[in-house]
């Protein structure tokens, strides 16, 4: 376990030094063997949701060939943003291991909580949320609904 | 706008029906014009994150060059699940357009409320969250506070 966080703790030293992105690393382990590492390269790709978890997410289940991680476990070095927490849950991970919490992350200048006061549903002056046609997207869950070949998940 | 979603709507019955995935779409759009669009491709992709927001972001990333989505709009069928409400957060977008709510997709059987416990903190049987080594990877926030030719994202 201890050798397993130090390889995402690399893995975050890593990507920092080479300034793909923060200092944020992850590992998932199947069996006591890892299956993917990654680290934070929001930076270097351009992409907000290239957080170390989702990267290492998105490995896993192209190594395992399957959406359903619900065998593995991962190792980040900080506490997961809600962005990666709920991937973990869609990922069906059953354990989390971190490090730093997010008050921790929060005081070197990676904030999430406004992020969860729109979980929350409150108002803010960073997004505004809207509705729209809902009967004509309403059409589309009933033809899931009738779908005979749908496949749940 | 209503355009927009019906893109979206349309994004989202194609991947219905080749069975990559949920039925879910999302539009990217920036001073009116698309920049990505995305259906879920979760099952297609074997990819557990690959929700129409998620991909759509990712996309338009890729288009536009840059992490900070915060001049574009989104149009998506459903209300975000927290993981694509969150990375809607991350990339800066502004304003969300969706269709149906988190009540009516969790009735076909997509249902994130458990999701939400486990951010509110609440303890669930589907996952353990646990600290480890929590010193060697605050060693990791001290080096990036201390890194002089760092990024601030």
């Amino acid at each position: 376990m201890f050798r397993l966080i130090h390889v995402a703790i690399n893995e975050a030293r890593r990507g920092m030094q080479n300034n793909h992105g923060g200092p944020f690393g992850a590992v998932i382990v199947k069996d006591g063997e890892i299956i993917s590492t990654a680290h934070n390269e929001v930076l270097i790709s351009k992409d907000p949701t290239a957080h170390a978890e989702i990267l290492a997410i998105r490995r896993a289940s192209q190594e395992l060939g399957q959406f359903d991680l619900s065998d593995c476990e991962i190792y980040t070095t900080s506490q997961p943003c809600p962005m990666c927490l709920a991937a973990i849950c869609w990922a069906k991970i059953k354990r989390v291991h971190y490090g730093t919490t997010t008050e921790e992350v929060s005081s070197i200048g990676f904030d999430d909580s406004n992020i969860y006061r729109i979980l929350k549903g409150e108002k803010t002056a960073e997004m505004e949320i809207m509705t729209i046609e809902r009967e004509a997207c309403l059409e589309l869950l009933k033809e899931w609904e009738n779908k005979k070949d749908k496949k749940m998940y």
